[in-house]
């Protein structure tokens, strides 16, 4: 496994800026911890769902082990993976820890501590989003009927040589770069940025 | 207005595939029409909640025209816009339909119409989805409390230029590529596709 060292290129984010680091639609890595045991999952369908304070949601099969560990715990990490880690990616998104001992080193994944939460967040990615599940009766039927939980941020940071003073970096490495799942392990990455022009009002 | 013509180019997409033509998290554009009055704007906030039959989440604010359309009528269509409109784009998600007369005009986009909605569709744009809005109790909780609507796509297309087969063409021109909102205007562009190595079973 090559040695990703992120920790001194990490920042935090203030929490109103929090829904940039997924605004833009990317892949995130989704993984939570309860009682000794930790997985990551693949996720492409999770979006932001409020700015301030900021809230995402993020469909979860209810086959996942990590869907148990994050009922068991009421939280999760959202971890945004680059294009270093598409492999990683994939596999996560693949195999099953419910048949893994351990699956973030069977994916090549290493973790830090989360702030906020217990759940791990992963090396090497380039934004992490620290997420409390908000359990009512309403979002309980849509984590049933559609698998889709609703999560309020608690905590965010963000790689400074991809995203500084609240902007992704249009500068930033090939190899930082988001992707973005089509299917199959097919991966867009995140291309040039353009910036449209203002509208006349 | 440069005159954009596509219909040579769209082809029908089977719906267990139409969930593809978002997983990758572009940016929307969402329209709507009831009783003679239709609206756009556009969503960063969108994504795919379910393979087949398909289903599609999206976030609408409370404040926007294309909502009441969309309450009034149960339905919206999605069009996934591409470099070309990056401006229109903004434009759609900056103007308020509450205050244009012809907002789809001010923004530099025409319409076509769609299969099986009465929402038109965006010419110009990549991928289109129809959709009807599943407005339940718990559904309506959402509307509500989230601005997050849940509804089934009952009909697809794609532009064969960019997407075939059930996938995004790696060779797609430049100027048809989607858009991916970070904020104020600027979007990465969807740049190359990488593929990940199958991961060890």
């Amino acid at each position: 496994m090559p040695e990703i060292v992120t920790s001194s290129h990490r920042r935090e984010v203030p929490l109103p800026q929090a829904y940039r680091l997924m605004n833009h639609g990317p892949t995130v890595l989704v993984s939570a911890a309860h009682a000794g045991r930790a997985n990551v999952m693949a996720a492409a369908w999770a979006m932001p769902l409020d700015f301030d304070p900021p809230k995402v949601t993020v469909v979860i099969d209810k086959s996942t082990f990590t869907r148990r560990l994050i009922e068991a715990s009421g939280s999760f990490a959202l971890s945004v993976p680059c294009r270093a880690l598409a492999d990683a990616t994939f596999a996560a998104g693949t195999l099953s820890g419910t048949t893994q001992d351990d699956k973030f080193a069977d994916c090549g994944l290493a973790t830090f501590a989360a702030q906020r939460i217990e759940a791990p967040l992963v090396e090497g990615c380039v934004a992490w989003l620290e997420c409390r599940v908000i359990d009512g009766a309403p979002e309980r039927h849509h984590q049933h009927a559609y698998d889709l939980f609703v999560a309020e941020v608690v905590a965010a940071q963000a790689d400074a040589r991809v995203f500084e003073q609240g902007r992704w970096r249009a500068d930033a490495p090939a190899a930082l770069r988001t992707i973005h799942h089509q299917a199959g392990g097919a991966f867009f990455v995140a291309g040039e940025t353009v910036q449209a022009a203002k509208p006349a009002a």
